[in-house]
């Protein structure tokens, strides 16, 4: 049986989450049981939902136990099988945890989906073919729903959800702005995702400046808001919101640590008649099928080409994990193990 | 011709509105052109989305003009009339403003609208079997469509849309938790209106305590919530709000005056998956006969009896007005004039 070296949450947070919250460990895979299936992850996924498991409050993820691996998406390869869908070979992805190798239950529902990497390399399942891509397909086209010719606005538009957020948008015919961290970030989006603009936040590092800002990128105002960040940038998009826009919210990353972020003027909802929805992806298992072929198709065929940050080992993943939440990444954050 | 007492807009509040924005004049009402009517109003309408009118500022109303009659819904009597359709003695409700008389064109779409005084009495037609009975329902049944069991909340209980709110979620099988300033309004709500508990804002001045009165008054936690007033009390329910919970905000009186107050914590709704929506009643005229015939059967049967605070001539309607705005009304208030 391999060495696997796991990542477990040691300790909770208070406040900023620190590396110490994390501890590095190392075991032996137990033998399989029949019906039983050992992967060999190849990428771990870094979301920002996790976060918010790591406190022991309500939030709307369970909280991630203190003492188990840290939980997480994976992609990998069937290493061993005692189950007869899964072969040796077989490419996956799973919710395999930040380890190295993981012992899955083959018939459970869910937990573990054979992927096709003819066109779409493994990663990507992670990310733009993953749950950030279809966390932007039910933002974009359950809740914002935008007619052809519709302004959207989406905040960290270089990252897996915003960037493709921005390619379904403009497979919609829609005005696509995004707000991202830094000239290369607005480049990327605007140049290689087909952003119609992107404004960079440190640039317009309060409301007035922001909402200026997004006069001049969105001049016929915005219809729709997917909103990942919070704080003074909702404050700012708030306030160039068109009636009857539409918000899709997703994460407030900005208020994951320590207090919360007000709203500065939430009579801006009726005053704009505005319908905000919050959601989380996983509650919402109808419309996978639907968004990953569309996203599949996108990536396929070169109209989505997604940026990762890669960490190599599983050491590395506690400090790129406590990077993403502070925006050090540029794309999907991975770490990769093989 | 009569004499026709008049207030107009005489100029723009800035911060809290005051009476010598108003100012009374006199004038005599024109002869009739075919095709017109003159209505003798019995009662003016006195409503808090007419405060967002005084201001020049975008708002989700038109602005009120200054210098022009203050404009608000109406009931009256047609006393003279050169449209077919029109008869003297008929009873009629419209958007005729602060004056004692309105000459109207009997052919403009919405303009008039005769009514049945029958089992309904005419003043009710400016509230619970008019515009703010028609905002209930449509926040209640479109918005927060409850189901059976559910516990919505509703801010303004005692008033023309809590409390028929109120009512028509009792008929849906709701546990209906009520919030009013003083214990007289909330010993109605429950007594005659049916809400199952009714919190005193003012025994409860803070989100701490109000947060506290909720979680006892909702055991099950808060389902749908009819946002009418904004401030620490929306704070409170964002606390107690169940997944999935929805939110009708039809109004944020707090905020009217000065400064907007913010929302302490967004994020809830996304920990909530929360649904809100901004509406004004008026953009949803499709609805108004469904509404109207399920408000007119809860009045006419006596499963509503909604409170009426009455000023009496038309001079009076600035200060009665000012009061509504501070919660001095019990119930719907209204300016009699005859």
């Amino acid at each position: 049986m391999p060495r696997n070296q796991q990542i477990l949450l040691d300790n909770r947070p208070s406040g900023e989450a620190v590396a110490s919250n994390f501890k590095l460990v190392s075991s032996e895979t137990p033998p399989l049981q029949d019906g039983q299936v050992l992967v060999r992850h190849h990428y771990l996924s870094l979301d920002p939902y996790m976060r918010g498991r790591m406190n022991d409050s309500k939030s709307y993820t369970a909280s991630q136990p203190v003492g188990a691996v840290f939980q997480g998406g994976t992609v990998g390869e069937v290493v061993e099988s005692k189950h007869p869908k899964y072969a040796v070979g077989d490419k996956v992805v799973g919710f395999g945890g930040w380890q190295e190798y993981s012992v899955v239950d083959g018939s459970a529902p869910g937990a573990l989906k054979k992927v096709d990497t003819t066109h779409v390399p493994l990663s990507h399942y992670l990310g733009a073919v993953g749950m950030p891509g279809v966390t932007a397909w039910y933002g974009l086209v359950k809740i914002i729903a935008p007619k052809e010719g519709e302004t959207v606005v989406i905040t960290a538009a270089s990252g897996a959800v915003g960037s493709a957020f921005g390619a379904l948008a403009k497979a919609r015919g829609c005005r696509v702005v995004g707000i991202a961290g830094g000239p290369e970030k607005c480049k990327y989006a605007v140049e290689e995702i087909g952003f119609d603009a992107c404004i960079d936040y440190r640039a317009h590092p309060d409301v007035k400046s922001m909402s200026a800002a997004l006069k001049e990128a969105c001049p016929n105002g915005i219809d729709g808001y997917f909103e990942n960040v919070g704080g003074y940038i909702f404050d700012a998009v708030m306030l160039r919101l068109n009636a009857f826009a539409r918000i899709a919210l997703c994460g407030m990353i900005a208020g994951y640590d320590g207090a919360p972020l007000p709203l500065a003027n939430p009579a801006l909802f009726l005053i704009n008649r505005v319908r905000l929805e919050g959601f989380i992806v996983s509650e919402h298992m109808e419309i996978w099928p639907e968004a990953l072929a569309e996203l599949g198709k996108l990536v396929g065929t070169g109209k989505l080409r997604p940026r990762e940050s890669v960490a190599q080992g599983i050491a590395a993943a506690p400090q790129a994990f406590l990077g993403l939440l502070k925006g050090k990444n540029f794309g999907k954050q991975l770490v990769r193990l093989i």
